[in-house]
């Protein structure tokens, strides 16, 4: 046991005392030594919770003096994430997943579902479109070579190279390339799992793994998930203990739909846990680069002292969702996915993937990484602060880590599946909470995208939901 | 019941009446009409048979007067097809795939073993070169933007109206871009197929479908499938009469490694049977645009009445194998495999679909697949030769229908798995003829390609190849 309740409570009390002004703008925080002792905890666990605290804009960090409370940019209330078990078979989540994914690929709709912006402004295009034309004059055989698992070398090593600030120590050896992170995950799941085996799984989830399970004949067992800290590792530890699951698939590092990362303790406890185990941990991590922190935080990888830990990304959400690389460091598992790899889809177009090495190598991916995470950051911010102006009394919303999703609980009987129905003739998008767990949970939830630039179409639309949401 | 093993046995005849002289070089085979009447068969069943004759190179036809007896490129006689039950646990057949495909992936090896050629000769590199500096200045947003399924709508009515070659009516809803033929075999499986189920298959069957049934816990029936005319019919229905099968998967037009090509009844009659019956078959046809023949044949999914055919097939073989773009025409489970590439891989890369539809649109591949086709016939008949001249007496080889491989049959005891490591230790790689069979079956085959330029390199390869053989 570590302290993690102990820290969720001293970041929930010290936000109730920001809230009702006992601690009041301007104020400076305890120090840290000063904290320690009041609270009896470690110097870390106090630097975590201010970090958590500063994350979601209740305090702010001033250089060499410490840390001030500032107003909140929303004053909203964390989900209280309350498990609504209405009954809703799971047809009806794949039902929902069809229409959402059908009304993405269209056009003239209203998009407040996607988790990446549409439109080649978001990213380095010109350097893609002068490397590809480079590229193929120089290479046209990357263009018509056969292409075989783990993918391109040159691509690997800049992966593995770039792991080094997720604290992971890889080589190009360890990665293999795949069709996104999806693929990633698919092939994760298919090496660790056989038919009838039993998943824990974060609740609410990422909504295309739920379709994914149930093709591979995998039960689930949803874990609690705390909208700032992650998945409850308590929970898990007795699932563990009972030897109920024979896999654990998590995104520790900016969540999704949740946008929570687990503070590094708790990160290493999973870690520990599954190693101790033996019990293998996907670890989905497509967000973690748009971590809003100076730096990414590390993963549990980082952690994995033998191998049970598959680490699973791409670059989708962050540099070329159209060239559909992703990767997976499968550890002990990985002659097992290359050779799913190889049976089930064989590799990704090589020039795409030299492409992208080419990108990472000259450099100008953090720096791009920057200026994505400050966008969001500041929409994510705008985004909260509408929905504290015009959702209904008693929403609450989740103050992300990172990435541009925003997750609402809409007070009790609401029925987002209903809403997102209306919407969608209306032709706006957005993703209902039914969709985020197998037991069709979340009904009164949903998720909200900020990825998009703020215009008045995108504020029409969004005074729209707020006000069916009013109105349920 | 149809005439199969009748049109089988006339071949076979008339195969014996020449290669023994009795018939000879410059003669006139019996009119149409003639033989008809002395065997009792139908026009169509004679002129099958022909052209199955004039494919082997056994016979010509001359415009306005007959088939002439010509001289065999190679008097071999087609394999044995002997079913050794060598024990070989599955495995080995997975250790051999790996080893082969890691060879495959390396340079400085002289390759006996691929189904396309390395190097950008062979494929229309220009004409993608400027289509992909065009698109990429012209629509940067096909680099960036997130793909779904099904993909390009251009791409996929190109490919709708391309297989009406092949008897097809399709239509652009019909089809699913997926990863390359092998996502599309992948997906059709899990689509039609769950855990515990049985698929009959031809026997030997194409090496990456293997490890895909052991991953998918799917047992496996393996049909005696023969070198000229494919899967046996009467067993196949035998089989499907008995409620063993849960699915079939089939190569009904230029077989990889056979090059066999059904006969139209025998395609007419499988659509039959999977209608009747209502088991799904998947269609795998990769190598089908290379049959010899001025125009491919029929596929069975022409005589699909009721959705039961799973048509699969990609341009890796024939045109770009670096896109990574295969298809799927599903049938009545169209929204299944669409549901099962969004949770598995979700699309592919925009840009390189959108390529290859320009490529299309604007002409040129049937010009490209008949240069393909007659180079990869007169590879063939020359490889053949080889064979016939170098390998021991009692060596068998297929006389493929279309496509670039050979499946050679060496006598008796010889061991081609052995052959293999020998050869792989000398960077030399040819596909040992176990890896064909989940039953360890044809160990003293293997598969050569005839895909590769006839370098001296190559031809010292096959030499070596031959004096193993020799010595076996």
């Amino acid at each position: 046991m570590t302290g993690e309740p102990l820290y969720q409570q001293l970041i929930q009390e010290w936000i109730t005392l920001i809230q009702n002004g006992v601690i009041v703008e301007g104020e400076r925080m305890p120090s840290v030594r000063k904290a320690c002792k009041m609270h009896k905890v470690s110097p870390s666990t106090i630097l975590m919770a201010y970090r958590a605290l500063e994350d979601r804009g209740y305090i702010e960090a001033r250089p060499q003096s410490g840390f001030y409370v500032k107003k909140p940019a929303a004053a909203l209330p964390l989900p209280r994430m309350r498990r609504q078990s209405v009954a809703s078979p799971s047809g009806e989540v794949v039902d929902t997943i069809e229409a959402v994914m059908t009304a993405q690929a269209m056009e003239g709709y209203i998009d407040l579902s996607l988790a990446s912006p549409r439109g080649s402004d978001f990213y380095p295009t010109t350097r893609f479109k002068h490397t590809l034309n480079r590229l193929v004059r120089q290479h046209p055989e990357l263009a018509t070579d056969y292409p075989f698992p783990p993918g391109s070398e040159r691509l690997r090593r800049q992966i593995a190279q770039r792991t080094v600030s997720w604290g992971c120590v890889l080589s190009a050896d360890d990665i293999l390339i795949t069709n996104g992170c999806t693929e990633a995950l698919q092939l994760a799941l298919r090496a660790v799992c056989k038919h009838g085996d039993t998943v824990g799984l974060e609740s609410p989830t990422y909504f295309a793994l739920l379709p994914l399970f149930k093709s591979l004949g995998l039960s689930t067992i949803e874990i609690p998930t705390h909208p700032d800290t992650g998945m409850s590792l308590d929970a898990l530890e007795m699932l563990l203990s009972e030897k109920r699951l024979n896999a654990i698939v998590a995104m520790p590092t900016v969540h999704n739909p949740l946008g929570s990362t687990m503070p590094l303790d708790a990160k290493k406890r999973l870690a520990r846990l599954v190693n101790d185990y033996r019990i293998p941990l996907i670890e989905d991590a497509p967000h973690a680069d748009l971590f809003y922190g100076a730096s990414p935080p590390d993963a549990v990888k980082a952690f994995d002292t033998d191998g049970w830990v598959l680490l699973c990304s791409s670059y989708s959400k962050t540099l070329a969702p159209g060239f559909r690389i992703g990767w997976l460091a499968a550890g002990r598992y990985r002659s097992d996915v290359m050779r799913l790899k190889f049976a089930s889809s064989l590799a990704q177009p090589r020039l795409l993937e030299e492409t992208l090495a080419d990108y990472l190598e000259t450099g100008g991916y953090d720096h791009h990484l920057r200026l994505l995470r400050r966008h969001y950051k500041e929409q994510i911010d705008r985004l909260r602060g509408f929905v504290a102006t015009h959702f209904p009394g008693g929403t609450g919303a989740t103050a992300p880590s990172g990435g541009c999703l925003l997750w609402v609980e809409l007070p009790g009987g609401a029925d987002t599946l209903e809403m997102f129905r209306i919407l969608l003739a209306e032709r706006i998008t957005v993703v209902p909470g039914v969709m985020y767990s197998a037991r069709g949970r979340y009904r009164n939830c949903l998720r909200l995208s900020g990825c998009y630039p703020w215009t008045d179409a995108y504020q029409r639309a969004l005074l729209r939901v707020a006000e069916l949401a009013r109105r349920s």
